[in-house]
């Protein structure tokens, strides 16, 4: 096989393109990197464009044959690969998906209302898919969920949950809740979590900015506005711990 | 008031050493930044020894009585004063204080075996103190309590709850089982978490390093190993958030 040596080839700036938002959008690919998100991406429905292999590159038995899908296999030199990669010290294997997601279903989602940092985002993303929620609303001024930051700390979940990129959050929960939905909006003046009552079977939680909390138009039409109790002289909880807490929370007991 | 206006000035040199662990211990201070941290501690039992402020800094009116406690103010010019800071834009207040904690007491204890990055520490500490878990003991290979990155994340509890810091972990909670505490290991082949039993009022979670988990010296001494359940294709959880799941159930049903 030949091995791209060129930072210069036309494919590797295109490839070194989908580390931004804009590259990413103009050709509609994202880039996931490291063997275990490769090889989910393979085994998901996700439609493959290519893979890229560092030049000393080894793959294992099992992700061999993984790599026979219909789609181009490059190696690149060290120094190549390295160019594409976000990590500084990348595992040797890339893959180059089609922008798409899986549809929004299920009756146990989170909404997501300007949650910037891309570790926060990709984190509260990856403990609601192990919570056993089923779909995530992203409000447009979100963290881009195929950058790469948020791919790592989403750890894979981006390719389990259904997903939603409503342009007014707003207006996508006023929708759910008029299909029976109960919006529970988490923010600092609310009614204490753990005594919520009446929410339904199902529901959407809503994670605000960092600094700002849920939007006022979100707060307007939220059915529940919750609060989790603190003890002690802390002052607030970071961003996904709390997320994780209530989402736990719901699922064991979904009221 | 003169205004300090080298960065060779001896008094700023140590300042600079503190953002080190090997500064810290040899001159047993650190250093805490911005107007939240520097309040939390000037309202602490903590020795503040001396008092940092930028040239242009104004200490608004609920701060300016705090200043005037028998400690040294300096002001710094710009450039010096970044050059003690860690973040990159500082809010013009610093204080040093003395290398001190308060006592471990009380029943609700969390036990971080080998966590070792900053931020998740951090923000495990925080999370305890908005819980309303009373102490920290922390093992030798933890990441550094009075690093600026952990002091930063655990925004002010390091002033609120008691720590320790055991030579040899398992020896400490091997001491408090024979005092009657659960000593709760956190590890994925654990059983079920929300279906523990007999956990006693004193009770130490332990949370292991974010790649290893907990030690092995410590997992033959805990009275229960527990897992959180995971439900869809998640394969772990993110430490911190794992750590504020599991603290915010044990604090709300103590068993």
């Amino acid at each position: 096989m030949e091995i791209i040596q060129s930072v210069k080839n036309p494919k590797v700036q295109l490839w070194r393109s989908l580390r931004d938002a804009k590259g990413r959008k103009q050709s509609g690919s994202f880039l996931v990197e490291g063997v275990r998100l490769v090889r989910e991406a393979l085994l998901s429905s996700f439609p493959v464009q290519e893979v890229l292999l560092r030049e000393d590159f080894q793959a294992d038995p099992s992700l061999t044959p993984l790599l026979s899908g219909g789609f181009p296999v490059y190696r690149l030199a060290d120094h190549v690969f390295q160019s594409v990669c976000d990590t500084k010290t990348p595992q040797g294997i890339a893959a180059v998906l089609s922008v798409r997601t899986l549809p929004l279903q299920g009756g146990a989602l989170i909404a997501l209302d300007g949650i910037q940092d891309p570790g926060n985002l990709g984190t509260i993303i990856r403990t609601a898919d192990a919570a056993g929620m089923n779909g995530v609303l992203l409000s447009p001024d979100c963290a881009d969920l195929f950058s790469p930051k948020v791919l790592r700390a989403a750890m894979g979940s981006v390719f389990h949950l259904g997903f939603s990129f409503p342009d007014q959050l707003d207006r996508a929960l006023q929708n759910l809740k008029e299909e029976g939905f109960s919006i529970l909006s988490s923010q600092l003046d609310g009614e204490p979590f753990f005594s919520r009552r009446d929410v339904h079977s199902s529901f959407v939680l809503v994670i605000g900015n960092e600094g700002n909390g849920v939007s006022d138009p979100v707060r307007r039409i939220a059915t529940h506005r919750l609060c989790l109790p603190m003890a002690g002289n802390a002052e607030s909880l970071n961003a996904s711990v709390a997320a994780g807490i209530m989402m736990y929370d719901l699922m064991r007991f979904p009221s």
